[in-house]
């Protein structure tokens, strides 16, 4: 059993699993014998697949960040109002957050002791960044408000979208990507006044 | 030096104290002795003045809990048009965060595990539930949009004004707590769009 449940795993089904256990016990709280066991195969074979726990939480963010980035090089992002790009990218931001949700809610647990996780942090910068420009341009172009700091702005907006991982559980009869999307689009263009 | 810095301590100090080892370690991974470095005094010091950690995270959370609850018994939050006392805690509830920034950190923090947390939490669900109800009602009287969710806008809205927590540093320069309340308001009820 111990052989064929072996034979099974790939880089993937164990990155699947890494990410489960960082979440719960914490990146810094987690040990290979942590990762092997939840695993259910030996250290000897972890290793087989990659260098060690920081290897499993790069590829981890990487899969988050890399679906973050990928939201700026769709069409609508790149062209249109800069407000149209805006409304589209925090759309697709709260759907690959939904869509990747234990990967992205790791990268937003990343605290900094390690290479890895500074990196993981400065490329979450460089992306917060690239929307808070898009949200400067839409103010310049006079359809956001100017009223409000763009940096502040763009904090707030932020801390509503990456609040969703604190919450947000798959369930057929709750909110879906879609109805949480569409919420988010709608409280962050329009507010909650009826207008 | 020992004993003058001993006779200076009081229940308040060192709950300031212990509030911000929390915060920095978790409550889980904080001991006694964590606690009596931080704070200069012998663990029997500690003991004088309280039981124990999680009397101190009694008291801290309390604080934070007792804040946020006495909004709502402020005469804006009781009388008026239900959109306007929600206006009304809204705008409070960043103050109160902001004010109280280090006890609210560890209320949103705590996880449940032991009873004090469960009560923590339930109170904090408590203070969610009464907020909702006031959404609820500006909704029933035709002032906030009805097509969102009442559960879920009140989610989001909770998400953007506790994620101040996780960047607000006091700072002459940066954005001070009446801006941030200003920016909250604006955003929640009227949005980015420039109307």
């Amino acid at each position: 059993m111990t052989t064929a449940k072996r034979d099974t795993y790939t880089p993937e089904t164990l990155l699947s699993v890494a990410v489960q256990v960082f979440n719960e016990r914490g990146y810094d709280g987690t040990s290979m014998e942590h990762l092997s066991k939840a695993a259910g195969i030996s250290k000897s074979s972890i290793y087989h697949h990659v260098s060690g726990k920081e290897e499993l939480l790069r590829r981890a963010v990487s899969r988050a960040l890399d679906g973050l980035f990928a939201i700026l090089e769709e069409e609508h992002a790149r062209v249109g109002r800069s407000v149209d790009r805006l409304e589209h990218v925090v759309r697709r931001m709260v759907e690959v957050l939904i869509g990747e949700l234990p990967y992205v809610t790791l990268l937003l647990r990343v605290r900094g002791n390690t290479a890895t996780e500074r990196w993981a942090l400065e490329r979450r910068r460089d992306f917060d960044h690239r929307v808070a420009e898009l949200l400067k341009a839409a103010a310049a172009d006079g359809d956001v408000r100017g009223d409000i700091e763009v940096r502040l702005a763009t904090r707030l907006v932020f801390g509503m979208i990456n609040s969703i991982v604190e919450w947000y559980r798959p369930d057929p009869r709750g909110a879906g990507d879609r109805e949480v999307a569409d919420a988010v689009v709608q409280l962050v263009f329009a507010g909650l006044k009826q207008s």
